[in-house]
């Protein structure tokens, strides 16, 4: 049986993944990704890497039906290249699929980071192999990935910008210059923007309110524990960005209809009060017959979503 | 060269055309829709329409590629039922595909009729043959129909539910149960509702007011025409549709980004003046990437998107 090759290709570290066709991980490695002089160690370090695998496991071209890699920055799918990925230091078109296919002798397809895990999460995470996945990550910022039968999104180029959907005319503005982007509220930094606007006004006893004041370090990690611990004050934080996020998700369902909406990256990680909150706000967003058949939950691939959503790339294109 | 036939089934009214396979009409006919009888007249009344043509014009089952019809209510694309649909009186399970397969020879394929009517555009209208589509449509409700990469979406079968994204969790009461869906606000009847609302509280002279506040009765065309006119009442209700519309617009495009957003239906009659406000909300909310190359456009066939997009249906199940 033929094999997959995974590439997830970050701004600290490239991780591979060898899987079978069906999805289970063979084998997984790590390199660090070397973004001197403006990144263009970064392929042929990639490269040699495989080739370095390949010997060690006695493998060969023939035993791939393909490489996939997820990318940061603007990637054209069609011709596999990347730009504008800044945190790689690529500010000039990169020919990656070409440099990789040439090199290895194995047919290699390349996509953006969030559509790859998005991917990954509906092929072997919690969408669970259904054909109709909403994938939506929270970290830095809020990026966002469709499955539609099967297939990823990509409209003209870049569809799955959930992370600007607008959900406060009056909001905040947003790196991207807009105002009230869902990132605003909903990103590790936009939760913490909540909760230091919100500590202006509050005016009643609180843990987390005192700390605000007193101006030491917030994180989303630190809201949403003191929200579990009971602070009425993280908690009322907890329930604005649940309004917009679980407002958002009922809106890409109205929409899209998926069978599952998957919510992953670090702020994910709070786990359950996270999802529960989302869920009363989506309820009365979503349509009745969207309501009742379109379920939220947490990622569970983590660190994963990557590698396997990148492998899974390649049937996206074979298939 | 063989041909398709496009079927747009109404409740008054059922549309028949016989199309290229490259999407000119070659002839059009009407019948009117039998409801009676718990609308157990419908399809056999179809069958004989076509059965007529056929004879007419010398042709056979074996110069068709396929039957598409688009249909009112719940539809079951795979197997090609229909249910609740209550303006055909259509309460119970409709075996359509079958029912016309059997009586014509020819394969037959349903949606319903908003994914039609989007084919429609997509394919022959303002969507000038583009992949990646979203036709919107103000009429009585609103609704909606999504292509991408040329394929309808459905997502898990109520995918385009655009009459019912939240732009108010504070809005109007939707006959869906839910608050603050766009079709209380955009809709032919949602835009009166704004205009009364708004009558409430407005303080300067307008003869839109005035024949408000007297109690006669106002539409949509009214209210349009009167802002086309210079009244300042009529244009702040066209801004508030435009407001909620164009952020609407602008969240789907930053979760699909399509080429192009046609918006149709009856309340689409008022023209440019639409499109200019909704334009300017949709600048608003878009993603930079997205706002550059999304563009909004009115639909261009009026009452022939149905036929034409039910036509081309069968290229969504043959190509």
């Amino acid at each position: 049986m033929k094999k997959l090759l995974g590439i997830d290709l970050g701004g600290t570290t490239v991780k591979f993944a060898i899987l079978t066709e069906a999805g289970d991980i063979l084998k997984k490695w790590t390199i660090q990704t070397n973004v001197e002089q403006e990144g263009q160690h970064i392929v042929p370090d990639i490269i040699q890497s495989i080739k370095e695998c390949l010997q060690q496991e006695d493998l060969t071209a023939e035993d791939f039906v393909g490489i996939g890699m997820g990318s940061p920055g603007s990637v054209d799918i069609h011709n596999g290249t990347v730009i504008g990925a800044y945190n790689l230091n690529w500010r000039t078109l990169q020919p990656v699929k070409a440099q990789i296919e040439q090199a290895t002798g194995i047919p290699c397809y390349v996509d953006n980071d969030a559509n790859v895990a998005a991917l990954g999460e509906q092929w072997q995470g919690a969408g669970d192999g259904s054909a109709n996945v909403v994938f939506i990550t929270l970290g830095t910022g809020v990026g966002g990935g469709i499955v539609s039968e099967g297939k990823l999104i990509h409209g003209v180029g870049a569809a799955g910008e959930i992370g600007h959907m607008n959900v406060d005319p009056n909001g905040y503005l947003c790196t991207c210059g807009n105002v009230g982007c869902l990132e605003t509220v909903a990103s590790a930094t936009g939760i913490v923007r909540l909760a230091q606007d919100m500590a202006q006004t509050y005016k009643e006893s609180s843990s987390l309110h005192t700390w605000i004041t007193n101006g030491q370090e917030v994180t989303a990690k630190l809201i949403f524990d003191k929200a579990k611990e009971g602070d009425l004050f993280a908690q009322t934080i907890v329930d604005k960005f649940s309004f917009y996020l679980g407002y958002s998700c009922g809106n890409i369902a109205n929409i899209l209809h998926p069978e599952t909406i998957v919510i992953g990256g670090g702020v994910s990680a709070a786990g359950d009060i996270l999802l529960q909150g989302v869920q009363k706000y989506f309820e009365k967003a979503a349509f009745l017959q969207v309501r009742e058949t379109t379920k939220l939950k947490l990622a569970q691939l983590g660190n994963d979503a990557g590698v396997i959503g990148a492998a899974s790339l390649v049937h996206q294109f074979t298939i």
